[in-house]
């Protein structure tokens, strides 16, 4: 997505090769514009899916993908991110371990939204190592209801989550994705390509 | 806000007195479709306030904040919510009593999206205690920003947070106004009034 990729080049910032940080447009400060545009070109990417529910993580995917669930006429949930969890029969759960802060979160999401009949597109700010996206699959799958794919704003395609998550056999589109952070420059992949 | 109001009538759960869950709707399942209007609302309740940042607390102000900030053209920023925060001069910060949750969070906005030049509308999914308010002005005036007013989704007026925020002087705008739990019925002020 060009107009993305511009403001990644603009006002991203290279924090070392492995991170990026875009908190001035996407995960602090939010361009409301920019959001819906990714909204718009999910939507055309997955509107032959048949999609009933649309799920992302708090708090960084709950701007892309709500404009995505607009678009698409359906319900967004945001799944619950918490360090410790107690156990509790309604909620559907996956541990997710992130590199970045070394830590390990319990996501969770209320059994009464998600069901067998369900056609679940999941959407996230990042994709890096790929465990948030293992855990919104998990829970997707615990709830018997299937995947219609996995929709990211910015893939850092030097890292293998997504070959990961493109291994699950699901259809993966990221809007943006980059091939290396060295020397301070973000690149990208000549071509956005759709597995 | 009628709509608002109905959706709260229909699908709101009253789990006791004080408690009202809307999580098929507003904070776990989202409803972009009420989102939207909610934004065109609060845009229009404070469309004259030359505001320049929209400011609201991750996860559940999100939705409705980043509509508002669409429709006022102008950027949305989300405080993050964090139970201990390591102290860096880069971020103004305050502390948030919860009282459901009987835990001190600290928030923090990076110094560097908000300064003296900004006329900042606050949002928030719920008020209740009127302890996430407070907080948000705390960070707002610490940036030596100005605030334009505060916009509730549902404001809970047997409680005194809504007392606690009008007393600041600032205009606060609430879409629904809760006057009882009582006898697990939802019952709305007559009027929503403005101050």
């Amino acid at each position: 997505m060009h107009s993305l990729k511009t403001r990644i080049q603009q006002d991203g910032i290279v924090l070392s090769d492995e991170v990026l940080k875009v908190d001035s447009f996407l995960n602090h400060q939010v361009d409301p514009e920019l959001m819906k545009e990714m909204g718009e070109e999910f939507c055309r990417r997955f509107q032959d899916k048949k999609i009933t529910k649309v799920l992302t993580l708090e708090s960084s995917g709950i701007a892309p993908a709500l404009f995505t669930a607009l678009n698409l006429g359906v319900p967004l949930i945001f799944a619950r991110k918490r360090k410790s969890l107690t156990l509790n029969e309604d909620i559907l759960t996956a541990e997710v371990y992130s590199f970045t802060k070394q830590e390990t979160s319990t996501i969770s999401v209320s059994k009464k939204f998600l069901n067998q009949d369900d056609h679940v597109l999941i959407i996230d700010d990042f994709l890096a190592n790929g465990q948030a996206g293992l855990g919104l699959i998990e829970v997707v799958t615990k709830a018997k209801a299937s995947i219609s794919g996995i929709g990211i704003v910015i893939e850092k395609a030097f890292q293998n989550g997504g070959e990961l998550l493109r291994d699950t056999g699901y259809q993966v589109e990221s809007l943006a994705r980059i091939s290396s952070l060295e020397n301070s420059t973000v690149s990208f992949l000549e071509e956005e390509v759709t597995v």
